[in-house]
This record gives C-alpha cells, structure tokens and sequence, in this order.
C-alpha cells in the first residue's frame, strides 16, 4: 500500500484550519497532561496548545501516514535506509532480546561488542595505566560522548576527560593542555575510517598506537588494523553516527570514566524509552505524540524551528546534540520514493540551557516576531542534597515553571512593548532527578520523536547525502584547485593558494 | 521627519521581486567583493547573492529609513532607548576622544574606570595572592567574558579562569572543582545589583567578601557597598549588557588574565571596526553592508534564521554570544513609535564552530526545505606555527571555500536526494590571524550591524521588556503560589509546593 502524502490528508488539511488551543491549561492539574517517556521520565503537554480535537487528527495522521508499519518494519531488520541500502538497528543495542529470529545473531553480536568494550574499560582501569582519556571524533562520533561526559560529571570521574572532534589544530592543542601525553589514553573513532578530521587529529599524536589507541569502527575500514592498536572496537553499517551512543562507542567512554554499570543503566534508561513506541494509544506513546505534535507545529502551523532549553546545567550541550540528531536526520529535500517535498520537513534546532537562555535570546521568544515551540527539560531535585542546592533547584525550578506559564498566557498591557501576546507552546520532559537511566531515556526520547516525524513525513531520516558536495569540493581544493575557477579564486582568497 | 515604514519603500519592494543573483560569483577574483571590517578584518560577500542592483536598493533603504540619522543621534547622546529613556554610548568606551563637548565627560568617567579596572588587574597580579579567578554573572553579564577568555586561550594565562552564569546550584559546583576557594579571587557582576542568579551563586559563597571579591554594577545599585568588597567597578546605565564587554566588565576580566596591554588591544580593535560605521558608501561599510543584507535576507525573501559558523575552534561561543546580541536586540515586536510591526524582525541565531558544523546540522543547509544565510568566520593563518597546525590550517580552510562555493552554486544531480540545489548565500568575516584586537574587530562589527538593524526596523535594540513578565511570575511562584491557579498547578506538577 502506498503511503499517502502529508498535505493530501483530510486529518492533515482539519488540523492546518484548527489554530493552537491553550483552554486546556485552565483545566490542567497536576496530574493531568502527563504520560511516561520511559522509566521515571514524565512527558507534560499542558502547555503545548493542543487539545482532544487535535489529539483525535494526530491518531489520524498516524494511521495514514502508516507510521506503525514503517516502525515494524525497521525493528524487523527492513532496509529503510533506502539510499545507502541499510538496516537501521540502533533499537537492538539495548534491546533485552531480538525482536526475530533472522535479527538474533546481529543482536548477539552488538551486545558481545559492548560487553567487550566495558571490559576492556575495565581492565584499563585496573591496570591504572593511564590518569586521562582523550576521545577523539567528530559529528555523531562526539556529540553523545561529550553530552553524556558533562551530564554525569557529578558521579567520580576515574580519568580526566576531553573530547576533541575539530581539525583546527587548537582543537587538540587545547585538549592536550595539562596532560602528560604518555599517560593518556585515545579513542579513535569513525564509523567510516575516512573521516578527514580524525585522521589528521590521529596524525598530530605523537604515541605508540599500540600502546594507548583504542579505535572504534567498522570492520574492514582503514581503523580495522587490530595490530596497530591497543585494540579495535566494532560497530556495523546499521548503527548510524547520530545513533551511535548506544554502540561501542557511547560504551567505551561511559565505562571508562564512569564505569560499566553506569553504561548499562544508561542502556536499560534508552531500552525503557524505546519499549513505549510500541504503545498503541497515542497519548500513552510519549515519543510519537511529540512527533506529531512537532509536525503540527511545522507543517500545520509553520513554526520554522523548535528550541531546547534544558534547566538542568550538566546538559548544557542537549541542544548541540538534538541539533545534529534532529537536524542531519530530518533536513531533507526528497521522500523516500525519490521525489522532491512539497512540504515543510524537520525544523532549525538550538538552544541554551535555563536559566541562562532566559538572559539571552527569550526576549524573542516572547516578543519576537517567529512563535518558537519549546522544548523543556526539568528535574524536580538537585544532584546533592545540600541545603543551598535546595534553595537553588527551587529557584531554577520556579523560573521554568514561570516560563512555561508566561510563554502560553501571555499578558496584555496598553503598551504594545510591554505586552505579551502569548500562544508560544512548549512541553517538558521532567525527573526527580538526572541519573545515567534518566539521561538513557531523554536521548532515547528524542531518538525516537524524530524517527516518527521521518515516518510521518515519509522521508529517509538515516542517510546524509547533503555533505558529500562539501567533502567533495574540499578534496578538489587540496589536490586540483585550479580545475575549477571559482573554487580557486575562493581558495585564493582564504589564502589557501 | 517621520521614518516611513520599511514595508512602504518602493526600494524594499523593488527587493522583495528580486531574487538572489550569484552571478557575480563567476566573476569574482579574489579581490572583490570585499572591504574592510575594521584594522585588518575583513568583510567578503562575493557568494552573499546579491549584485549591483541589489547594493543600489539597499542604498535606498538605508536614506529612506534615516539610519545615518539615526546613528548621529546614538552617537551624539540623544536618549534613542526610548522605553528606558537612555543614551547608548557603547561606542564612548573605546572611542579616542567625545564626539561632542556634551559627552566629554561621560567619555572621561568611561576611561578612567576601565584603566581603573586595568590597574586594579595588574596590583592584584603583581600581589600573587590568586590562583584562580572565577567571574560570576548571566546574560550580558557572562557570555561576552566566556567568548573572550576562550577566545584569547592561546596566550598565556595568569590565573585558572572559570565563568558562571547559572542559577542551577551544579554550575558553580562545577566551576569550583579543583579550585582552592581561599586562594580565588570573584568578580561579581550584574548591572541592576539585582540579578536573581547572580546574587544566590553569591550566597552560595562562604568565603572573605572583603578580601577576595571585586563587585561590577552601576552606583548606588544593591551591589554597590566598597566596605563590604575588594573592590567596585562602576558601569553606567547608558551601557547595555550584552554591549558591556569593552566596559569594566570587559576590562577586568580580561586585564586578570591575559593582562591588560590585550584589553587595550582589544579595544583599539573595536574601536576600529567603529569608526567605519561613518561611511558614506555603503560597500565601504561593513556593518552597515551586513545589516541591509540582514533584512533582505529576513524581510524580503523571508528567511527566519541565520547561522554563525565559525572555522576557529576557540571562537566555540561566538554563536551563542551572537545569538543573545542579536536576538535580544531584535527580537521585538513593537516599532519605536510604539505600534506592533507588521513586519518581520530580528532572525533565529545558531550556530557551532566549523568544521563540527559540516558534521552536524549542514545536511540541513545543504537539503533542508528552509535557507538559511550563513555568517562565516574564518582566519588565514593557525595560532601557531609548526608544520602540523599549517596542514591542519589548510584542510580547515579548504573546508571553508568549499562550503561557500558548494552551499552558493549547488550540483546537478537525477536522484533528487543527492541533489543540491545551491542558492544558499553566505558571507565571510576574515582576518590573516586571530588576536585581541581581531576579536575586538569582530564583536563590533556585530554590534554594529545588529544596530543598524534595529534603525532598518525601527525598533529600540537597547531595552528587553520580553524578559519581565518571566520574572515577575518566578517571584509570585515563590513568594505566592496560590495566588494564581494556573501558575500554583504548574508549580505543583515540577514539585515546588
């Protein structure tokens, strides 16, 4: 059955007619607009600006846009990634078992690499060989790593740790200040092999590979030299970079500096997220009603971004991550019959954590002349118990909850500089408190909202095609700049010629 | 005079029926399509899009909205922040001398408290009583100081620095991690001596106020008490925030670590970019250049954000600074004659540093179905010599060209997936190297094109009315919950009360 177009939608085309409807927040309480995104993580859409009506197209949508039949068919191992002829398995590396029969050896296989990533971490450690661990790779190979390092910086950490993804040599010079390098040990990491950032950082060290290089890749990639290495991690062509986190690569940096059980929680906090997407009822389906709710926001009311602002400190660079897993997976011109769109697909994402965005650019998301849906994050408690972290944590806490209130409802006043127009949704994702579990569930979360929205906008959200002409004219500077002039006269320009 | 309505010139609708024109990119040399932007930065926008014609409309948008006017009256004192009846005298701070005899005394105060500032650096480096400096401050108050000491990194440091900014009790126990408390100098700043954040991380302090805090703010605010500190630094109301980094603000910080003949520098830079604000002919005004093209971009082809990409590593935050001065500035909704706009104003600002970017959310540059302008900012040369960083410098920089010329010219493709379909303009900021005074170049040009801007718009750039409505509700969340249903369910639901 062909999968019907977005704009062609009767419950698509009721919903573009139906403007956001914040009556419900008079009648929320405390309980009510609130469902499950895993574990102990809460997702709340009470001030989101939607009501039953909405809710009852959404289901529509979803049916139309046969959004659970494409979801079966990734977890049954189908090559959804159509462009690079893939399967897309991310879901298996936490999975408590294969969802077939034909996925089990692949699953065997993810968690006999992971396992052997957290042993190796684990044994490094009990070698005390090393006092710093340098990661070195870039996109989908650093994002996660550096998110999940700062987000769980209140635990111990057994090693220093940077993360160095830029080919700007003071990239690694900056990492590098402070550590004795014969003490450190590296993770080289690319899916590829190729990347030209991580090997020319892998080039600068000056070390003995075989002593303190762990590299992280696929098999038979230009890594895969077992020999010139302390060791070689795997991962496989169906894990994606930006959904890489859950692979050897998010298991070897977490069990290092925080040890394998805290990798595990993490896991088992993503395998409690992923395991609602199955619900059927989309409001017990945290993941797919803030898909289509976010695609009611782009496509219906034209909102062109969304913003994250996470009022937890330690996850100061969520926002970097949904940017890259948001933005590189659904920025997308063409669906997945090869067509060009005729409508919107994902949104601009950034962000900055609370209270610090509030100083910095919520003067426009109040009073701008874009609405901006917002995407919170919340934990009820701080991470130590102090009583000044107290007074602190309700501080911060009241300014979220202020926010939230104050973007929906507004505020008239006479003078049109001073007044609120409101009608700015937003939802929230909320704890008790960060853990490496609840830090599993909110990515996994996110994981899964924008797989929806490739599904619902009928788009490969798993291949990234749109870097290769960048990649491919950068070679041409540096091999063969003068084969094209404006190429060359650009290079002349910069200096490089 | 009155100022007519952007939406009323017939240059601005000449524009908006005009598209992009990248011709001009086959033709362009190397030494076209540029001026300077202050010293030795420079502003290239041969893949900006634009032609002749365009420059000749944008020279009529210009005349027709009063923006030299406009400037004149900023510059000769006239209370242009209307909302909060100010003067904005940014320029003052690193100006050689009053632009009218009115001002020379404000000009004098100004000067004498940052060398005041830039002697008290120097006393306390010469007194060796610190390890560490740790300046507490939000907004306008933090980010220009974290975009510079990160910045200038590649210099010598006098003392461990750290910045914060968040209420959330972790970010200053972060901060103060391996720092010996005793042994640490504070600088406390907030202009108003009111700002909730700023004043619990203060609480938060169990240490000799007297003894080893510095207070910045403006006389007779609640901060202003010299018995109770080291020392007071004074700024004054007619300097806003986030144009507070060439005030005492700026000075210290920047004077306590990297000494102060860089702030110095980074002044002269500064002011350099300036004095260019004067000129007649708009290609050879940078900033003035840069904002018309701004509004074409936002207004009359209707793009909702641009991106600041820069290829220097240690410009990271340049993005986030940018977004807070842009965004703040511009994100409004009324005109300075106090009617709502019916037009668009300030754009979304993002950001990451390239080459991280290319692997991030470039998919979405190149593919995604909205444009975004691109703001690069690039140096010619690495920080330091040795062969390694040239060869890094130049797959940096090979990068750089190749994603102006790739996002602007696009590539033919018959699989719409691995087409590109170019027109994505983009600009360049471009020095031979970065040092205090190209940062302080660099910041100005911004600052000054986000004000011509506001006079393009017609809006006040200088107050931030958007931001009280969040913070009268956190005080009724606090002091008076039950007050307001909505406001005490929503404080219920994240555990307040």
């Amino acid at each position: 059955m062909l999968t019907k177009k977005l704009n062609d939608l009767s419950s698509f085309n009721a919903l573009c007619s139906m403007p956001l409807d914040f009556s419900g927040l008079y009648n929320a309480t405390d309980d009510s607009h609130r469902v499950t995104a895993g574990g102990n993580l809460e997702f709340h859409w009470a001030t989101a600006g939607i009501g039953n009506e909405h809710i009852d197209h959404f289901a529509s949508i979803v049916d139309d846009m046969r959004v659970r039949e494409k979801f079966a068919d990734m977890c049954n191992g189908e090559r959804i990634n159509i462009g690079e002829q893939r399967s897309v398995l991310h879901h298996l590396l936490r999975a408590q078992s294969a969802p077939n029969a034909s996925l089990s050896p692949v699953w065997k296989r993810f968690r006999v690499e992971n396992v052997r990533a957290c042993e190796l971490a684990e044994e490094l450690w009990q070698e005390k060989r090393f006092d710093a661990v340098v990661h070195i790779g870039i996109g989908g190979s650093a994002l996660g790593p550096e998110l999940v390092m700062e987000a769980l910086s209140y635990l111990p950490q057994r090693y220093i740790v940077r993360v160095v993804s830029n080919v700007d040599p003071q990239a690694l010079i900056s990492a590098m200040k402070g550590l004795n390098p014969e003490r450190t040990l590296f993770l080289v990491v690319s899916k590829s092999g190729t990347t030209q950032e991580t090997n020319a950082n892998l080039q600068s060290l000056n070390i003995d590979s075989k002593k303190q290089v762990i590299a992280i890749t696929t098999p038979k990639s230009s890594l895969d030299r077992p020999d010139d290495f302390l060791s070689v991690l795997y991962m496989e062509e169906s894990i994606g970079g930006r959904y890489s986190i859950s692979s050897p690569i998010g298991a070897c940096i977490i069990s290092l500096v925080y040890g394998a059980e805290q990798f595990f929680a993490f896991l088992r906090g993503m395998e409690r997220s992923d395991v609602l997407c199955h619900g059927e009822n989309i409001t017990e389906n945290a993941a797919l009603l803030d898909a289509v709710l976010g695609v009611y926001y782009r496509n219906a009311r034209e909102y062109p971004a969304i913003a994250v602002i996470s009022y937890v400190h330690v996850l100061q660079r969520l926002s970097a991550y949904l940017q890259q897993l948001d933005m590189e997976s659904n920025g997308k011109q063409s669906d997945v019959t090869g067509e060009l769109v005729d409508y919107a697909t994902g949104p601009i994402v950034f962000g900055e954590p609370g209270t610090d965005a509030q100083h910095s650019f919520f003067q426009f998301l109040h009073q701008g002349t874009i609405t901006v849906p917002l995407q919170f994050v919340g934990m009820r408690n701080p991470l130590d118990s102090s009583e000044d972290s107290q007074r602190k944590q309700s501080l911060l806490n009241a300014n979220l909850a202020a926010q939230m209130v104050a973007l929906a409802r507004g505020q008239e006043n006479q003078n049109p500089n001073k007044r609120f127009l409101g009608g700015r949704p937003s939802t929230l994702l909320l704890a008790d408190s960060l853990s490496a579990e609840v830090m599993g569930s909110i990515i996994a979360h996110f994981e899964n909202k924008i797989m929806f929205q490739g599904f619902l906008w009928n788009i490969n959200s798993f291949d990234q095609e749109g870097v290769q002409l960048g990649k491919r004219l950068t070679n041409q500077i540096l091999h063969d700049p003068r084969s094209d002039l404006v190429l060359y006269n650009m290079a002349r320009r910069i200096g490089l010629v």
